[in-house]
């Protein structure tokens, strides 16, 4: 049971952003796959969805960059994590037309598994964005390791 | 996010012998492969599995087949995810050899993402097998739909 590498590398771009929020020059795609060691095109494409979702704002050209659209205690990490897994689909039952369990009709085992998954919504739904990053005192980047 | 297929049929393996409790044939192998449509070799390992941690009991011969070694209201739904589950890795820098996150040593998701996993086992291990499976009335297995 894992979130996707696609929830993974969101997080860590807006968490990214949201520890340079109040820097002068906007956080770059090729900074944060410097920092991360992530490939720019991957970054890209997730850089891409977050600014149709309208999280984040990107600018072109020289001095161009991500900002973060919405204020990083505005965004929970719930939110970001159901936007973000396509799949919640915890075993073959809650797919109708994947289903060949025979015991669906009788069976509690879907209930169960929907109440825990809420249940680990839940406590995501009661962090954002800006509980999870150091605050920025300079405006800075936090140092990195 | 979902389990994984393994923890799906060891699940379904497990409610189906609960289910079948008090019948005087045990359960076997070809039945739970054909009312599923599971391959049989898929399920053999898994019930291999099941025998060498103590749940099932398998007799071979005429007769023969699987049988609940533990009662089903004593196997929360917790402890078997726990036991299947073998990577709770939620992100990246959960596993120390891959991680390649530079923000992990001053972020606090890898610990909310252990506390929404915990909270997400916390409701299974509230739920036994017993709970999952109609009561068996008359020894023979759930009518199937």
């Amino acid at each position: 049971m894992r979130l996707t590498q696609w929830t993974d590398y969101t997080l860590r771009v807006l968490m990214y952003c949201a520890a340079s929020q109040g820097r002068v020059q906007p956080v770059t795609i090729t900074e944060i796959a410097a920092s991360h060691g992530i490939s720019r095109s991957h970054l890209t494409k997730i850089v891409q969805d977050l600014a149709a979702r309208g999280w984040l704002e990107t600018t072109r050209g020289r001095g161009g960059g991500l900002r973060l659209l919405v204020l990083a205690k505005d965004i929970a990490l719930g939110e970001v994590v159901r936007a973000m897994e396509t799949d919640f689909a915890m075993v073959e039952c809650f797919d109708p037309t994947l289903n060949q369990c025979r015991l669906s009709g009788h069976c509690r085992l879907k209930g169960v598994l929907n109440q825990a998954t809420q249940s680990y919504l839940g406590v995501l739904d009661a962090v954002t964005l800006a509980d999870l990053v150091p605050t920025s005192v300079n405006g800075l980047p936090p140092a990195v390791n």
